[in-house]
């Protein structure tokens, strides 16, 4: 029997992504999705591209309301801003259910710092240290048996995936890391603003969010645990008119000339050579989003050079998948004993 | 001396397309601008790619207000969504002012066609038989007196000037005229609303507005004045993920046999040989709205087709220049004594 | 045990559409893989994007040699410009495999035809009577006990599924009809022609291959079957800056003032109502290509223009899928007696 | 009277912007152009976009033949690959001609550092201290009295306009560079490879070229000109969906605490803030290359980042105008006495 899991806040981008990879999931059975806006429509009403599938003449969004969603459902996915997801989160995990959620709000351990970078209080503090961050590849065995899942930003696990590794083994200095990033506009959500209308995007290319974007929280968070020693970086995104797909280009430091390229093949060899959703790639070949998109795959690649002495580490990944909603569901296939690639291939 | 020029509406597309001609115009001008949401702003604040312009650090958006704008200016577009543009009209008309209306507040003759079309009262029907209808190529003489120009919309544009000469010679036949037209994404204006967010139109296309979409009254009203009886036309507008330009293919029907390609061309040479802004494309060429984003040009091309029997016309245009400002400012020449094409080459 | 196929001209998007669909295909096993072009590489080498998959890596690139596929493959399906494939077909029938051409190749009755049509003789007209058409919702029965399949042309697909079944059920005239088509720009392939470089096609819409685009042929001759009477149609094909996606847009005129939407509703879900990919839209939906990307759906909706008296249809789908690649994998199903929807949902 | 200016090579995109932003010089005549494929046509042939101007109709491409150009013209531009544009800039410059060249044949001081980056022997070692690079805002002097001057890369440009005045103020440290660069897809040339086609860039983000881009050859001999010192750099140029544009993100280190944002705004008010074509942003302004396509201006924005000490310093311009033809143009005024923004505004 398929276990039923409910989606709140089905409308926004992360929130259809995760719809498509739940109407085929072959272990979880699409319970219930809310949206305030389109209460009451079904899903092939409120996203047309699904409407072949037999569920979405039936299956119409509700109000989101946790005591019934709880009911419902038995994992429950928050799609929604940050200090709102807490708001469910708390009454969801007493009454029972799993929760992964897909916004900012359980990613960091520290409530001050969730202040510093968000600008309001921490709406469940106490729930900081029971929350697991959601990155398969470095914390398998604690999503395993979580009931709280962070699932990580698109920008955080574009670097933090490259980065990790590298720190883990030694290999990279902790300190004077640069990261950055492009990505396209599905990142900004599928809300009404000017700033992403088509003809404000399309044939622009800019930065924007500089120099202190709130991912650097959990990223600085991350990279700090990964190396043993408080970690600041330096995070440039930048908007690009494609729909999906984020590229990373992270500029690092070895940490001494002994280091070359054998050991960093070796070293990513070993953290993700059997990892299904990690691509190392070789020879000339380098990341490009289009073989990505729609994947969860994240490919990686890197280069020493010779001239700088620095090493210059690539990533690709769909944002909406490896970055948000096809994670997401990676820790869903975990603590629910399935295979870890179910529904994702 | 400069002619003193205003803009009521600068911030939107259209606005903000006349604002970029009119900076460079050698006979105009521009003393005033208007937008209730950027008032007090600068040219250069609100739009940094006019920021190296002399003007742009001083020139400031104001609230629109019509008598202090007829002091302030000679001639005064409206940027304005229909109805409301009508408010500003009938003042500035009394204060002196010509006033070039982008809207499609007097492109009609008749009230209660606009009623139909436009679901609400016409708001100053007085003024209707004093406007003339802006299509220099059409109404070259009228423009030239003319104290109020109904700047006419984009789509009409790119159907009336292929289409007018052909009925007007009696080549086609009034009856049974299709038009299907592909719109960039600026057509529908910088309005903050999700179905032209960049993640919406990008990697789409889709058809909207039909059977009965509003452009329809003003196109059919001109066609029939040109054919001398009723036309009631086809047209199936389409959004594509350009920022500009209308590409319209038009299927018409010969009135006879022996209308041949040379008398069509004839047909379009005597009606356009000698116009700056109608380019009539020879030998294998067709239109492609690449060869006339940012100009004030319109390619037209055409072939009979042996199998069918049927005419197809085919227009490209810039729907901000040709099909919107560009077009306002051959009217403002016109009128003001200026070489048509004065600012616009 | 799974069947085993091979895809002669895998590298164009045609072949590489069919090798993602292969890839996952529950009860098809990708045997064999050739391009001229990159024969010697494996499949991760020349499509990066398929580096995940197990195959990926062990599957080589070959020289396209008929009677090496026949020994390694049950079914071929040939990837090839029209005149190439038939040198494939001949020997490939003549060794016991079933053969399914996406190319023009087979898909008319008439030699005389692809002549006039194609430009040089039929290098194979012996076999134009034993090909099948290989549009299932037309010729599922047909399709099951070939051996030969013609699949269709992309535009014929969107123009012949929404409008076969009006001409059958005597709804629409079968003369006087207009196609006017809107493609991506996949559907040049992938070959390196300037006309179809990135900054020839981004910002760029246009018409071309008009009066007379060879697609006519086997679009007429289809229409003429389903009306029973010869059938000639107007055809517009134009480039839009999208990867994938067509858009046609029918003009058709009702046989008489007595049909009405009721009729055509039931017409079409008469003939579509239980197909699993033609997608009838309801209400105010129209289709658009961002809804079935990627998928082997076409979306069809219609009106009836009380003002003109005409019927427009409109379809969507993606060139690559339900144009090619997917209607081909739906012919394999229907003829190995697997489920039709296998590998397409 | 009008200057006679001829490009060779101007069947290019450089070579069709040169063409365009000539058409209108208001003291230069476009008197011949050259292109080996299109010998014999006209202009509005092979540029419709230019059938409007009168020029276009009788202006026909030539084959390019050295001594008959140096006949024709006064000022010779050189839009060709690098190894072909000395070929022409020897017998030109002896018959008296001014070249300006928009290859990198000229730009460096060192024919043995252009053997290591360009791959084979400079063919006109001579000419190499003769030429002066053609940056206008650090050249102005030189490029007045100069006849060869070598027009600066696109990405150069990019780099080098936002670095050298602080390298030259000791605001930043001469090491430790590092450039990540946007490119839109023209800056590949007109050139029919499938790397370029449409379908392989739209939706599409990807790094090229590094570590040792040749680019890097002219970025590191003008910084260390600027610096004193020998300046190696880290380069990563990306390839992104635009037709236009380069966004630059610079990381530098200041020389010490000391140095802040005031410091650093008065070093580019210095050395920009009276330049036509440096427009330096303020307040929360940030590049964007949709404000500078089609223009000759350069944007630039910094920010010094207290959480890790660093300059970032960004930089956008239209890799076409400001990155080549715009900037070709520039030096054109210079030598020729003309005032320096004469056709560019």
């Amino acid at each position: 029997m398929k276990k039923k899991v409910a989606i709140i806040g089905a409308s926004g981008y992360s929130g259809e992504e995760l719809v498509r990879l739940l109407l085929h999931h072959p272990h979880a059975e699409l319970a219930a999705v809310t949206s305030r806006q389109y209460a009451g429509q079904t899903l092939a009403q409120v996203f047309p591209k699904f409407a072949s599938h037999p569920l979405s003449k039936n299956l119409r969004f509700t109000e989101p309301k946790a005591e019934l969603l709880a009911r419902q459902a038995d994992v429950v996915f928050l799609a929604l801003p940050h200090g709102v997801a807490a708001e469910y989160a708390v009454p969801l995990l007493e009454a029972g259910c799993a929760v992964i959620d897909l916004s900012a709000d359980f990613r960091l351990r520290s409530a001050d710092i969730y202040k510093e970078f968000y600008a309001h209080d921490h709406p469940a503090p106490e729930l900081l240290q029971k929350a697991v961050y959601g990155l398969p590849e470095i914390y398998r065995d604690q999503i395993k048996k979580a009931s709280l899942i962070a699932s990580p930003g698109c920008y955080p696990t574009s670097i933090l995936l490259p980065t990790m590794p590298l720190l883990k083994a030694g290999l990279a200095k902790a300190d004077g890391i640069i990261a950055d990033s492009l990505s396209g506009v599905s990142g900004a959500g599928r809300k009404a603003d000017a700033d992403y209308l088509f003809c404000e995007c399309n044939e622009s290319v800019r930065p924007y969010g500089l120099p202190k974007h709130r991912h650097l929280s959990e990223i600085e968070e991350q990279l700090s645990l990964a190396a043993g020693s408080k970690v600041t970086i330096q995070f440039t995104p930048h908007l690009i008119p494609v729909n999906r797909g984020i590229l990373t280009t992270l500029y690092l430091t070895p940490t001494g000339k002994a280091v070359d390229a054998e050991q960093v093949a070796a070293c990513y060899q070993k953290a993700y050579g059997s990892e299904p959703f990690v691509r190392l790639l070789e020879g000339k070949n380098l990341p490009d989003t289009k073989n990505i998109v729609g994947t969860n795959v994240i490919e990686i690649a890197w280069r020493l050079d010779p001239r700088t002495g620095r090493l210059i580490v690539m990533s690709a990944e769909d944002n909406l998948v490896k970055g948000a909603s096809g994670q997401a569901i990676q820790s869903l296939n975990l603590l629910s004993g399935w295979p870890e690639t179910a529904g994702l291939l």
